[in-house]
């Protein structure tokens, strides 16, 4: 490997040069190493979110950053693995009732899975509102879980791309995030490096979504179904709609409750709509031939869920925390509700507690926001719009001042807006 | 003052927003003390390079550089007080004899100087090659020293503008030292703390200088010149030619010897050119009606020099040092000097030991090199182009490599090429 100066890989992007293969190879290797420094990685993260990545840089910068720590192999399982991302969204506990959905329909799902930070929740902080569940496996524990449940949810390793943890860290607090080269390459360098042979992409556009601008969503999924495709792995893309929380329920137990619901065989609309979608993709990217929608009505799907949360030491027959304190939110005037805003409702459950502000915070299981309406409904004075939860009253005055406005009632039926808003492929 | 997070200033400025005055002021201030981390600095600073800045905005990041620290107070010296600043070039003496010209003509001269790193000596190196002489007074000495003999060269102290020395060593390995708005503001905090009343600016273009482009050139003069006089600092620019060295000797000792030609009344005529156009400028700027050129040929310049040494402990009368080896790079083709590269001339002597790699390390005051010819000279094969001077002669093949396309000569004599390009007032 050739050495490079630091200062020269900076210019080079900062003046809108292609970084060679070699320059890439360098600075990735050599910044996980602590060669180059945070204030150089940070200045050359500013210039590649001002300049842009060529794909064939995106590629080889998302190669580095694999290839800086293991891989996993995951040729033990004999099912096809599929795996499903999404950027990040306002209630989206998709992800709980989909893995077990997929399992149960023959699949093997290995859903490596992050914790929330920001009005966003995390998977993993959802599930350990479940008393017993643990996070954490061993690569061992992950592919006999993978082989013998066919579900798995799970904390990524330490060991899987060490220097997308450590850029992601430094992105975060030099506003260097909202770079499409950076965003595609860490999402896929963490999915590929887990091993997984097809991958189904959640691109969330809207105001409570990362990506607001279809655009800008639009570009960020081609450009990770390219390096899915580059790595051979089978990548499918949706762009949906997040200007709306998904389902009733925003924070970490009552989201459980609400993917019991849908494993169940209930739950509301949207989530088994996008449930059911992201499924039919996954099985197609598997090469699987099997109905979603019967496996989870025959509720083989739930015996998936119980077997998945027992294997990791959880009782899913247990009852679930719920908070102390409830304050609902009422109608003040008569109308028909036109919007619930996305981002105003994910501020308002992560002031409640059921998010962190810092990574070394702990959430509260209790925590969150129950709707009580959704666009479309005709609401009377005094009726009840949202519901909310928290351990301690003190948060409760802030987040009613945040989601008093989250709500917006007015006269006339508000357009449907669809769920699905593309595919790419 | 108010407080904001890192994030949002470095949020703002990458896309493209005007930071406000109490942006700036935080953020500077909070980067002197550490609150301020150096990799959102050097974001901040690529954003600033690639998205640029308002004539407000360099304004006010300049007071607050100038804020971060002291500002010296002049007021005791009665004479007017006029500084020069040049950018750098490869064979800049130009401060050596034009200080004691411009102090013999009625002015004190108050000039804190750098030392070299690259290819551009440092005007401190230079001096340190005077046995005795040292570069750090006290803000006490310094004033008493511009009073009584009216010209200092000395190293700035720390007490003025913290900000921008921390600033500049974190732009120094992080690929943003090229932003025109912090070039001047860097430049400009200094001279404006250091409390001088008027300043002549003498921006190189070429090769060898900072600058290659002389729209970019043109452009950083104006704004150093703006804030010049928005700090009430009478400011002048001068764009001179930087692609052939200045004078023939290139290094240290060498440097101060071709100056004491200059104050003795020879010299080499661009030098001489150079210095007397500067001086004309600074004494205009100072409000003094003298002749610098009757006053370099009455011998007052030089006492003022042999002042200007002496009551900084150097021996003027002592030998300088002189390099333990030689070799003279000879013409292989008759014909005419071309050009002769500043850069490749400028590398070569650093090769050769006259300047450092690393901040810490130490010069050889001997080392550097002498140019036998100038452009528009004719050459006979065999002729000596350049004498390459080093105290270590394992340099000499390293530098002779470099310095051997530096003099071209074809068979044309090439067209003139003006010292001073532009004047911006």
């Amino acid at each position: 490997m050739s050495e490079f100066a630091a200062v020269d890989v900076i210019r080079a992007k900062r003046d809108g040069h292609t970084l060679s293969d070699a320059q890439i190879d360098w600075v990735v290797d050599a910044y996980t190493k602590g060669v180059v420094a945070d204030e150089q990685m940070s200045a050359l993260a500013m210039a590649i979110l001002l300049r842009g990545m060529t794909p064939a840089e995106i590629a080889r910068w998302t190669a580095a950053m694999i290839a800086s720590g293991e891989r996993l192999d995951l040729s033990a399982v004999t099912r096809p693995t599929v795996d499903k991302h999404s950027t990040g969204g306002v209630g989206d506990k998709i992800t709980l009732p989909l893995t077990p959905l997929v399992a149960a329909c023959g699949a093997a799902v290995p859903q490596l899975s992050g914790r929330g930070l920001g009005h966003t929740g995390g998977t993993l902080d959802k599930l350990e509102s479940i008393p017993g569940w643990r996070a954490g496996l061993s690569n061992d524990e992950f592919v006999r879980q993978l082989q013998d449940v066919g579900a798995v949810i799970c904390a990524a390793g330490d060991g899987l791309a060490p220097a997308d943890r450590k850029l992601y860290a430094l992105r975060d607090v030099t506003g260097t995030v909202e770079a499409i080269p950076l965003i595609a390459s860490s999402i896929m360098s963490k999915k590929i490096a887990e091993g997984t042979g097809a991958l189904v992409l959640d691109v969330k556009v809207g105001t409570g979504a990362f990506m607001k601008d279809v655009d800008m969503a639009r570009e960020l999924a081609r450009t990770m179904v390219e390096l899915g495709k580059a790595h051979q792995v089978r990548t499918v893309a949706l762009l949906t709609d997040m200007n709306t929380p998904l389902g009733l329920a925003i924070g970490n137990a009552v989201e459980v409750e609400e993917s019991l619901e849908v494993l169940a065989g209930g739950g509301p609309a949207d989530v088994v709509e996008l449930t059911l979608a992201l499924a039919r993709e996954m099985l197609a990217a598997a090469g699987l031939d099997a109905d979603p929608e019967k496996v989870l009505q025959s509720g083989a799907a739930m015996d998936s869920w119980k077997a998945m949360i027992r294997a990791q030491g959880g009782d899913p027959d247990a009852p679930l925390p719920t908070a102390r304190e409830t304050e609902v939110l009422r109608a003040t005037t008569a109308g028909v509700v036109e919007s619930i805003d996305a981002l105003e409702v994910g501020l308002a459950a992560w002031r409640l507690g059921a998010g962190r502000a810092r990574k070394e915070d702990p959430v509260s299981f209790g925590a969150g926001i129950m709707l009580k309406v959704r666009p479309g409904d005709t609401v009377a004075v005094g009726d009840p719009l949202l519901e909310l939860r928290t351990d301690e009253g003190s948060r409760i005055s802030a987040a009613l001042a945040g989601a008093d406005g989250a709500v917006r009632i007015s006269q006339n039926a508000p357009a449907p807006t669809p769920l699905l808003i593309d595919r790419i492929a």
